[in-house]
Order: C-alpha cells, then structure tokens, then sequence
C-alpha cells in the first residue's frame, strides 16, 4: 500500500492525542500485520467507503485509555465504563475524519461511518480485506497505542 | 426506529444463515439495547455510509460460529481460528450486503464497508451514534445470535 494512503492515519493519531488528551506521541516503524491481536484492551472501529473500501482501527490498553480519557476530561477515570467508551468512539471518529480530510487533498473522497467500541480484555481484530492491514504503533507515555488500516485494493 | 429499517437485517440473517449454514433460526423480540455487551465470543462489524451513516454487528458464541463454520466448510472446526473469522467476516458482508439491498428498494441507499472481526472471550461492543442500537436476538440449535444495528438518526 502506498504510503501516501497511510502517513495521514499516522498524522491525525498524534496531532489528535496530542491537541485533545496532551500525549506526546512517539510513532514506531509501520508494518504488515500478520496475525489478528490486537495490542489492546478497548479499540474504535470505523468502517471506511467512497473511492475505495476500508477500515480503521485504533487500541489502547487499559492504562492508557484512563491516561487519556482522564486528560479529555479533567478527571481521573478509574475503568474502561461508559463515558470511556464514548471518549474511544469519539477519538475514533475524529482521527479518522482528520486523516479522511488529508487523503481527500490527495484526491482520494472517503465516507467514514459511525464508530463502533469494543472492550474486553487481549480481545483480537482482524480487518478483512483484499489489501494488507497496515499496522501503525505509537509508544506514549501512559502505554502502546495501534492504529490499523485495511483498504479493499 | 421504524422497523421498515430494521426488518430487513432480521430477514437476511435468517436467510443467510439457513442457506450457508444450514441453521434453523428462531427470531426473538427485537430490543433496544441499554448496555454495551455482546452476546458472543466472536463478532463481524460493518459500518454504513450513504443516506445515513450507521454501524453493523453479528454477534456468535463459540459453540454457535463453530457449527456455523463445519456447517459452511463441511469440515469440523475446532477453534476460533483464522479461516472462522474470515467465515464470520464474509457472513457479516453479505448479510449486511443483502439487508441493503431490501433497503434500497425502500429508497434508502446505503454502502458497506469492509468488515472487522473481533475474537475475545465475553467482549463488548458499543455501537455510537445518535439513534438508539437495536438488538435482534436470534435462537438456533447451536447456541445464541445477535444482530445488532445502529443508525445515526
């Protein structure tokens, strides 16, 4: 896959985490996904279409997420409950309407749908599609962070 | 929601599952779901875009998707492994697919991302949008299924 279809997922991760949860973000080398862990415990999901079908993915762990959402709100946040799982949706939302916004500069119009939110302890996801799933690792101060994109080509 | 939208995910689950997989399927009462757990230890998700954007989900007990999966492949499954969650991915592509096409001929257009599936013993799924999700709880002799569909209206 194009790296041009993929550093706008690695930019709108750090400059979301960073302007709304005050993380700084240290984004690793991307890589093909082989197997379907996910490296966390509460992921967002978005289903992409337009040009080309999709979809994004975002997991944290347990720690993080409470870093986060804790930071989002001004208050600390002891378990992944409701109004944390709404945070995931909503950062799901905005990263990949941030990223969707760069890709459309480039020619490439994209539709997001609404975010689905899936907790659980080690759970795994695996994107299915015709392309690779491109796995993007962020270290930050609170824990691991993965994005994946998966495109229909 | 009006159950012009809703029905036809409850008739393409039925089908879907009876054609492919040979299942008797007992629709129950549909419900609008008021926390976030899944019934199941393996889910498909889909987002929607178009006329509304919304999100999809199919939600399996372990006993259930392997006897979805020996039923659809003729050969016993014994885990929840790759070719069970590609199963499930493709199961959650057409019933979604087929479930848009009877809501086209309502009017209502609607495309379909890829799907994801999350493997995990007892996850959770939150679907987050504007509209209330609805379950559709389905029984078959293997075990429970749960349709789950969310619009953002």
């Amino acid at each position: 896959m194009d790296a041009q279809y993929i550093n706008p997922f690695l930019n709108a991760t750090a400059k979301v985490l960073e302007t709304m949860a005050f993380l700084k973000v240290r984004p690793g080398k991307p890589y093909v996904k082989k197997n379907s862990s996910a490296a966390g415990d509460v992921s967002g999901i978005i289903g992409i279409t337009g040009d080309v079908e999709g979809s994004f993915s975002i997991s944290f762990s347990k720690e993080c997420i409470k870093k986060v959402v804790s930071n989002m709100l001004g208050e600390e946040v002891e378990d992944i409950d409701d109004e944390v799982k709404d945070a995931v949706g909503e950062l799901t939302n905005i990263i990949s309407g941030d990223a969707r916004r760069e890709l459309s500069e480039k020619g490439l119009s994209l539709n997001g749908s609404l975010p689905t939110v899936v907790a659980g302890p080690s759970h795994e996801i695996k994107h299915v599609g015709k392309g690779p799933t491109i796995a993007l690792p962020f270290e930050t101060d609170a824990g691991p962070v993965t994005v994946e994109v998966c495109f229909n080509h």
